[in-house]
């Protein structure tokens, strides 16, 4: 089956700090014509850093759109022309202050497929030499060490639902042979 | 540290088919006030179906936000007021014409939780009967099967990103000691 979308036409809805909404209206393989709504993001950084005790740095902060806190491993939005791997260092030490001797890249994530243009850039750090934290004025969130077995029990069953840090734990469970 | 925000003000931006838009000024732990873009989402649902052969079906969909194909596990939206179980099995039915026997939970998933309201959840279906696919009139997909271990290599290569795909295949391959 031919499966390809052709834009026709594009409205701009929203342009935030964070988000960008459109709705273009495309071409279906039918010749039919349809709306998408596309919300773009700038992408983001995820770090699984894993300490030599064996745990998990994590960030306990407030998520404003469930209305609850979330434990997640460390993570950012890129800045505009960033490289992620820059940007997963810098988002590591200033919410945790954690800098790595090993550093190493465990692929992409796309968040939402069909609306949301996030990509985020997963890494896993090891090795950690341990300094300040450095957060904006306006950031809050607390730090927590998790130990690695505990944390893939979270992850399995349902306590830990973030997607990049399912993704990440899991990832970085069958990388290390764990 | 105290982490909890407190709504002041709502401004809605759009309100779609699919995604809802608005913008809340929040009052920060330290008395300051900031706003959050808030992009709502009907919550969704995806199954990692396995066959009798050890194959994982997928459904290949163009994504018209990233302007290529991607291959995903089955998914979909809720409908108001749908059970997710109930929409699992149907939409598993509907893309791939799949009936299982056997049907578990493992989880849901917070695509991006710091402006995404999307909450999906996730099952692992086996024991298939395979009937008729029932696609709407202007869906457009192409189901395949992969091998389940080759499933795990793609997810691992970073060739397969879709974080759904990467979180259900893994937490399929622990949950199955494979």
């Amino acid at each position: 089956m031919e499966l390809t979308e052709t834009r026709l036409d594009r409205k701009d809805i929203f342009d935030g700090r964070v988000v960008q909404v459109h709705v273009d209206t495309v071409r279906l393989p039918n010749g039919k014509t349809s709306t998408r709504e596309v919300v773009d993001h700038p992408g983001g950084v995820a770090v699984v850093a894993i300490d030599e005790a064996d745990n998990v740095l994590l960030v306990r902060q407030y998520r404003y759109v469930f209305s609850r806190e979330l434990d997640e491993i460390p993570a950012g939005k890129l800045e505009r022309g960033e490289d992620p791997r820059e940007a997963a260092l810098r988002e590591l030490r200033e919410e945790t202050g954690a800098i790595p001797g090993e550093f190493i890249p465990m692929g992409s994530l796309y968040a939402s497929p069909g609306c949301y243009g996030e990509v985020l850039h997963l890494y896993l750090a090891r090795g950690l030499t341990l300094g300040e934290q450095s957060l904006d004025e306006n950031e809050f969130l607390n730090v927590l060490r998790v130990p690695f077995d505990e944390m893939v029990r979270r992850v399995m069953s349902g306590e830990i639902a973030d997607a990049k840090t399912v993704a990440g734990i899991l990832k970085a469970k069958v990388l290390l042979n764990r």
